[in-house]
């Protein structure tokens, strides 16, 4: 039990600095500092720096349920509902700091490996998942048919990143807000 | 003069293995290597890495003429022929590569200092270009008067990086195609 604590502190503590840092930036040593455990501890737990990022990458995908968007009421207020959390929630962690998915995918998009692959996973992921409440939208009349879901769902989670992206830069809501102002306002309209 | 080749040597070089691999990944050895210069030349011409990455980024900003928006013709055809010209000149760099400004953006966003800064105004004078085209399109009735032109410039930097940024991760042009698709045949339009 005190084993599992352990390994939750590193992957939770892990998260926070690769956040703020970047994969790149952290070091192992900032990983035990801030899970509050000795630098031993985090090898004991996990094979390579990369082994804690994945797993934090993991459970960050996880926690973004995206079951949400097939529940009750009219797909495009599902959708709104779904997005309008998912930025509250990255305001409220602090919007200087991103979107762990969003910021891992652009930094680890040259380096080969397990992160980069599970960053394209979950992006598609998010892609179909948002093709599918745009393709309920059109049957319900709420969404112009001619327009491509698969298309649009993409272009959705592109302009989100890009949004979390200038919103971490800027240190400022003010991208996120914009992004759904555009897309409610004006791209998924009848 | 040789000095000045030297020079533009390193920045080149530096260039291309900070696209590639990020700042942090990128040691001061890697850009004397993608140089061809010995290491001790880095610091003859820099004072330090960030320095170096600073003027790349300064003439990375500098090679895209935001003037060619304010040209002849109908505004939404300028702005499409200056997005495309974006978009091919990027894919013939290297998808995988990305965009310098994006990639920086983000690595740089949680880190003071001064790429950090320039990264925000490189966006931020995209964004007013943008916006100043958007509205000369409202004007000749080209564009939805009702739609904010500021929101919308900013939106479109966003979406635009953003879509970079995923077709830098799978290595395919197509996430570009659909920022185009989605820009041009739904955003704006009258």
């Amino acid at each position: 039990m005190a084993q599992r604590n352990l390994r939750e502190q590193l992957v939770d503590g892990g998260s926070r600095v690769i956040y703020e840092k970047g994969f790149h930036a952290t070091s192992v040593n900032d990983i035990a500092r801030a899970a509050g455990v000795p630098k031993g501890s985090v090898y004991n737990h996990f094979e390579s720096k990369e082994a804690l990022a994945l797993e934090a990458l993991r459970r960050y995908g996880d926690s973004y349920d995206l079951g949400v968007l097939r529940g009750d009421g009219a797909p495009l207020d599902r959708f709104r509902a779904f997005l309008s959390a998912v930025i509250e929630r990255t305001v409220e962690h602090g919007v200087e700091q991103g979107c762990l998915l969003g910021n891992l995918s652009v930094e680890m998009a040259t380096h080969e490996g397990p992160i980069r692959e599970l960053a394209g996973e979950q992006l598609d992921a998010w892609g179909a998942a948002f093709a599918t409440v745009l393709r309920e939208a059109q049957a319900t009349g709420d969404l112009d048919p001619t327009l491509d879901p698969g298309v649009l769902g993409d272009f959705l989670v592109d302009a989100y990143e890009g949004a979390v992206a200038r919103a971490k830069l800027r240190r400022d809501r003010a991208p996120l807000d914009a992004f759904m102002a555009t897309t409610f306002g004006r791209l998924l309209t009848p």
